[in-house]
């Protein structure tokens, strides 16, 4: 397979890039093509602005949905956003790897996610009609390809867990496995989450390294997280509301977007 | 009363801009003090790396955590970051306004977080006990003081709602209220949230705009999304789970860190 490995961290000897090490060598080792995309390290531009959008006329107002779709389709999109793109439609897996800040991402990598996810290429694709709501979740440019994070966190674990004051991890994370990576069509695998990073002596990076070879191992056959598709009949169009009945009456919250009978065949496959 | 409005928006002559000064001139009506922290216009940086760390050795591994912690410290921050924390600590409210791309914050925005919410000032403050688990989550450096989010999202409320396709903006701003704004202290008011604007004429314009004065003339009686705080009682230390029995077994996400009693007593007062 082609993997890209997405990562944002600032420096070259940290945990993270030890991790990224780990990856990327097992990845290599099994005969994968790998490609890396080091934001920091390749002086990523974060912020979308003016200078994105080389055919806007200097006096024009920059509304960025159409400056992208206009830039998109015009093929005038800036180089480094480009060359993500290419590297994007090459990959059959991405992996976005990067430490947990204030409970999402580092600012350089949503200015990645902000900037290369462009309008006709990971949003406004498809038809909107009374059967679809364009494609988009579960459908998409890169629907077909697999995704998954790679996340360090100095926190403990039971601070992430189902009534840990943090929140749930996977909710923490459902923005961006669901509204990132799930929109424009990838099948999203399970995160990969280390804790206590801040803590961490050898004996416990041996651990942790062995358990993100056994992730890169299996890329190609962990079942990805059953998130229900939005044109498959589950979501009412065009409010885009889960049906009545799909799920009981008093159920809230991301879990709601979770296919019961896909999650319980994943559960048993495990 | 005293009020700072972070804004994040590249165009002066966006919606955002727009709606920001309705608020700013009603707020200013009433005879509060504001400022602006106007991201794009202040070329405001979004990276944290070496450059934000003066104390730190040319050889020396950037590690974010420790770096912020020493430089918070030695009062040796760079000026820009300085002037946000004083900023901060100078206003009674705080609002943050921002179009919701990829269902959060722009890159601009989060780089202004990671950058200013420093290690001894946002978090890493107060001591850890069997009592305590540090000033957080409605203690800490801002605590008694308030803040929300002003946003503005080109899909459909309906995509927002509860079973809506997105995930309900509730949940999606929780990392955000709950995670940024509660965790360092303040008081965190509902969301204004502005849907479809994209397609906005001036009669919707208008009555958008009335709806966001009628929030700046109530900034200091609305009240709060009742987060539970993190040292009241509701967790246990140091595994800050919630206790058992306090809420329903079966109850799942973030809407487990509202206290119910309190969010009952806030939606009578509606």
């Amino acid at each position: 397979m082609k993997v890209l490995l997405v990562f944002a961290h600032p420096d070259p000897r940290s945990l993270n890039a030890a991790l990224r090490d780990v990856a990327l060598k097992d990845l290599e080792a099994q005969g994968h093509e790998v490609r890396m995309s080091d934001l920091y390290a390749d002086g990523w531009k974060s912020e979308v602005d003016r200078a994105d959008f080389p055919l806007l006329a200097p006096d024009a107002r920059l509304i960025p949905v159409a400056a992208s779709k206009e830039a998109f389709h015009a093929k005038a999109l800036t180089e480094d956003v480009s060359a993500e793109i290419e590297k994007l439609l090459w990959a059959d897996v991405l992996i976005l790897q990067f430490p947990l800040w204030w409970f999402t991402m580092p600012a350089i990598l949503k200015g990645w996610v902000d900037r290369v996810f462009a309008y006709g290429f990971a949003y406004g694709v498809g038809e909107h009609s009374d059967k679809r709501w364009g494609d988009r979740y579960g459908e998409g440019t890169l629907a077909g390809k697999r995704a998954m994070l790679i996340v360090t966190a100095g926190g403990w674990e039971e601070h992430y867990s189902a009534r840990g004051v943090n929140g749930p991890i996977e909710d923490l994370l459902f923005p961006i496995n669901h509204g990132i990576l799930y929109y424009p069509g990838y099948d999203v695998l399970p995160p990969f989450v280390a804790y206590r990073v801040d803590r961490l002596d050898k004996a416990g990076f041996d651990v942790l390294a062995e358990r993100l070879r056994e992730r890169m191992r299996t890329l190609a056959t962990t079942p990805p997280i059953p998130y229900r598709q939005q044109n498959g009949g589950d979501y009412l169009i065009p409010i885009m509301q889960l049906r009545p009945g799909l799920t009981d009456a008093a159920a809230t919250g991301f879990a709601l977007h979770l296919d019961d009978s896909r999650e319980a065949l994943r559960q048993a496959g495990e």
